[in-house]
């Protein structure tokens, strides 16, 4: 049983063919063009999906695709994308259908990789389970009593937009001192910048770390702690079996694993601090295209 | 059809027969003894409960019972209570069931609340709500696709123990600057004894407010806002239809609700913001006997 799992990015589109034991081949990696009109881009997909299928004379039975921004997935719809122009309520999911003649499942790509964690990742085996994902932006999934839950309009997880203070800066979603306001890794990028000037990266911001530099540990730090006042929250409203830390920033691994588990199991309240898991996400660079598969 | 519903409470035992349309009779409100042993207080429920099943004459086909600490729900088993002492890993549930010969099930009193509210009050029709209880303390039940969650362990809903700062007053949770910290009654109870004197009540505050007294209105304006800050976050990761208010704390009414609701649909995120229907509580002191009463 074979089905193709895409991962619709602003930055790049990737997309594979997904056994049931989650391997994947006929990898494809293009990059998203930038200010790429509408129908381009959904040429671009179709085309690169009746490419891998007949390339691999694989017998497909459905295709899933994670997109960069809000969906209605009942209905397959498309609501917009923050960071790719011209999308506004579009039904890709149809559309994809009709040209490719195959069953086609839509989701947010949080959503997706939540699901993919939860079936072949470090989510394996939870019931109730939180994934957050750290990069540009800071979203997260919530599966609760084993399904992926979606909220009243389907628009919950927005974990990246709780309140870590009653006072601080303002977010672009109008909240107040939202996390990713703190955490987002434009602004762990901005404070690498004010210490070790404009060519920090947060690849070197995490090498510096680990090789005992105080200060970049101190930025370290403050991430997670910040991060730890979210999850604490979380942890003491959902009281999950695991909380599972995916997205660029997570790379910088047990530089915020560590402090971010000690913090949370000593703040959190007793009985659902010692029954939460903290771990890293395992599927990586696939986490997308694997999820995206298990829609269908 | 009758059940009983048995709101054990550490001021007061209050129970009644419940019949399919909510309505309660042969009401009982008993004080709870201070320092009462453990089986004493079993025996006062259990004869009450024989005493109104023979007075009413009906037929009664089980028992519910909302308790104030965890419990383990599926074992109907208590862990214990925080204010009344002496319980520890009791099997109320079984003990109950032995010596009145009838189906009994047991919860904690906030998942009583929630779950009175969502059958037969203001989250009637939900699917996803949340149910806040203000009072000595902020506690919250979750209606998830229109089940009661329990989370991973059976401590989900602990609304009152999410930070609201990243620094701030330490909790008797252990956690820091918990949204009860700030709202428990007792709380706001030192602020308005600072101002107003030692005579001052929450009653008095709330009369006060609503003759215009500025000091008071700060008060609550700034009780409102604290709310807010953790509402805020809970509406943008579960997206919930509705969030009721109930508890003490809650009879201020429109003092705490016009400016609560303001803020979230405000600052909360615009999808879930529109989404949202922020309401008090409707059972009143009826809550517990009849959220009780629906275990059954």
């Amino acid at each position: 049983m074979y089905t193709i799992g895409v991962d619709l990015g602003a930055t790049f589109v990737k997309m594979g063919i997904v056994d049931s034991k989650a391997r994947v081949s006929y990898r494809r990696k293009i990059q998203t063009p930038s200010g790429v009109k509408k129908s381009h881009l959904i040429d671009i997909i179709v085309c690169n999906i009746r490419d891998i299928i007949k390339e691999s004379g694989k017998k497909v039975s459905g295709v899933g695709i994670g997109v960069p921004g809000p969906v209605d997935s009942e209905k397959g719809i498309v609501h917009y994308f923050p960071n790719i122009k011209g999308w506004k309520e579009v039904p890709l999911e149809s559309i994809l259908k009709k040209r490719l003649g195959l069953r086609v499942k839509l989701d947010n790509d949080v959503n997706v990789t939540t699901l993919g964690e939860f079936v072949f990742g470090s989510g394996k085996g939870c019931e109730n389970l939180v994934c957050i994902t750290l990069g540009t932006g800071v979203g997260g999934g919530i599966i609760i009593n084993g399904k992926l839950y979606r909220g009243g309009s389907m628009v919950a997880g927005e974990i990246g937009h709780m309140p870590i203070n009653e006072t601080g800066p303002e977010c672009n979603c109008r909240g107040i001192a939202c996390l990713e306001r703190y955490i987002g890794n434009r602004y762990i990028l901005e404070r690498a910048r004010k210490v070790f000037g404009n060519s920090a990266t947060l690849e070197k911001l995490s090498a510096l770390a680990r090789s005992g530099n105080k200060k970049a540990i101190a930025i370290w730090l403050d991430v997670a702690k910040k991060l730890s006042v979210t999850l604490i929250g979380v942890v003491n409203l959902l009281n999950p079996d695991k909380i599972v830390i995916g997205g660029g920033v997570s790379k910088a691994g047990p530089l915020i694993l560590v402090p971010l588990s000690k913090e949370i199991k000593s703040r959190a309240m007793k009985d659902q601090a010692r029954h939460v898991k903290i771990c890293l996400a395992k599927l990586g660079a696939d986490a997308g295209i694997i999820g995206a598969s298990l829609l269908v």
